[in-house]
């Protein structure tokens, strides 16, 4: 376990580590503020298990199921039978912004994920649609595709490793990868390599890495955490009695956003501030706007939205305002291009498991 | 105008006329409580201009644009030479629920709706893909299908018919029609008979009723009421000087929901209270859950959901609690398929023209 303790998986010195085994560390938030893209030493690393060390000539991936044609490919095939395809897309872990629903009631073994646990690659790899299609998939209406993977992840009730799985429907779109590359670089062992699947606009425990195993099957994973943890339970309920299925699965991601700068507690100069952030929409959908409050909501002002290289991207956003000396409390909300805003408070949103924090998001600092 | 200030276009006693020309009524909300199906005296009528008067045989349809083989289509042609297809769908008019916003701020020239511009019918007509098939309709990513009516709305700028436009995307659907009957009836006048669109899922504005002309085209409607009015403004824009184009384009609904039993202020018996009230999702989403507060979501307990047609409808749910003696105030919210709950407070929607009211639903009684 030392080496493990030991180990920053060539991540920043900055970078906070929630648990080193398994490795779960965030970025500070404004080190996300820098650009569209996060460098790798900066991109989040949230996991159930020890990595597995997989070289690539020894990875191979298996596709059953609801298939022709079941196959089994070596790195070798897939990096150079199929069409290499690049996505810009951004995952987020369906716990980032736990911490401010810990603010409203305790959430016991959940790691207290900041604003890190969320970043931006461009990943290169195949479509996983080609590969089903060349398994000969069966194109049914309701199938799903679950993804199995060798990281073994002691929390699970029966131990068991990771696995999820996305609807058939969403797996035959262009922008859902099995990754080999991320920001040019081949996939590093800390992010899923040798290949890994990015399920762009989906939570990222959809996004499975060391893939392994591909099933078309007719049901929804079952794993432990597709079936028991990653779901929206009521607040009363017991996350410890509660059976598999019950509460709601996380599976797209919600309308968010973040203030990334400044930071949350900050002593900043009086005078002009800029504010930086980032927004999201659900489902594919665009961000239209971006208000930033100075008065909690009372009165608005719009930023300035930033380009997105797509609609699987965060679309980032600034504002120049003028601090006045004294406490200062920032407000931001996003709306997406169906005129749609988000809930406006955490304490609304908190559930057992601490996950899906949408709420606008808020700070607080001091200008000086 | 006298004809039609005394004329109630076969709507129920009971109705809630804010005006007579266009004519725009609303049941109260208990009527909508008593089934999934509206029945056509009690579905909402929300309107621009006075209502066309045209026989099905002298109805025609023109279909053109990015289409190899422009078409006129007859009442004949249409529901004879297209499969019929029924569909059961809530519309719901962007402005429902505008009264809640009212209270917030006045919005001057604009319908009070209450909690009635929102009814679910059997619609039974063509698919539209289907008929812009028969067109040969262009395949490009990014086109808009526009209608166009004679129904002419003089609030328009310059004073214009009626029209609006969906995406391609949208339009090729199987739930979107070009519908010719409501409940099992052909289709009355005063819900755009002899043919109109209905489009499950989108703002009711899109439904575009007594239809005569579709374009296939590469740009939305530039019609004035979807390039200017129905459009989420910024709060602290001026509506009378936007420019069109501004502010955000209504279009699929959002997830909102609404209690429609008991009425807002009523007085009820002391002991067991059934709430009820609807729910429905954005985007063709799915409703999960709906939670009832007595303490303004303080606590929360989930309500009984009811079987919904399919996921263009409306899903009703009830809740029975036991009122104790003196006041009460109800609230409900709804939560999606994928973990997703709307906004709090009706304050932090208000917007120029009053429209995508989605807060979480709040009445008051009182119990004796």
């Amino acid at each position: 376990m030392t080496t493990f303790a030991e180990e920053s998986w060539g991540k920043r010195p900055d970078f906070i580590v929630h648990n080193p085994m398994p490795y779960n560390a965030e970025p500070p938030a404004s080190v996300l503020a820098s650009g569209e893209i996060t460098a790798v030493d900066a991109f989040y690393s949230r996991n159930h298990g020890a990595f597995p060390d997989i070289a690539p000539a020894e990875w191979q991936l298996t596709v059953d199921g609801m298939v022709d044609q079941p196959l089994t490919l070596t790195y070798d095939r897939l990096t150079t039978d199929f069409t290499a395809h690049s996505v810009v897309a951004t995952l987020a872990c369906a716990g980032n912004r736990r911490a401010e629903l810990l603010k409203v009631r305790p959430i016991p073994g959940k790691e207290p994920w900041a604003k890190g646990a969320i970043s931006t690659a461009e990943w290169r790899g195949a479509r996983l649609a080609d590969v089903l299609d060349a398994a000969g998939v069966h194109h049914h209406d309701g199938l799903h595709v679950a993804f199995s993977a060798p990281d073994v992840a002691p929390e699970s009730r029966p131990v068991q490793s990771y696995g999820s799985s996305i609807p058939l429907s969403k797996a035959m779109s262009e922008e859902v990868l099995l990754a080999w590359e991320m920001n040019g670089q081949p996939l590093p062992r800390a992010h899923g390599g040798p290949v890994r699947v990015v399920a762009p606009g989906y939570v990222g425990a959809r996004s499975v890495k060391w893939i392994t195993g591909i099933v078309v099957q007719e049901i929804p994973s079952q794993n432990y955490f597709q079936a028991l943890d990653y779901r929206i339970l009521p607040a009363e309920a017991d996350p410890d009695t509660v059976a598999p299925g019950e509460g709601i699965a996380l599976s797209s991601l919600p309308l968010n956003c973040d203030i990334l700068v400044p930071d949350d507690g900050a002593e900043v100069p009086a005078g002009p501030l800029t504010i930086q952030g980032w927004a999201m929409a659900g489902d594919g959908h665009g961000v239209c706007r971006v208000d930033v409050s100075l008065d909690d909501g009372r009165t608005w002002r719009q930023a300035d939205l930033h380009p997105a290289a797509n609609r699987w991207t965060w679309r980032r956003w600034s504002l120049t305002v003028d601090a006045q000396p004294g406490p200062l409390s920032l407000t931001a909300r996003a709306w997406d291009d169906t005129g749609v805003t988000h809930p406006e408070s955490p304490a609304s949103l908190w559930n057992p498991r601490g996950y899906g924090n949408n709420a606008w998001a808020h700070i607080t600092a001091s200008a000086t």
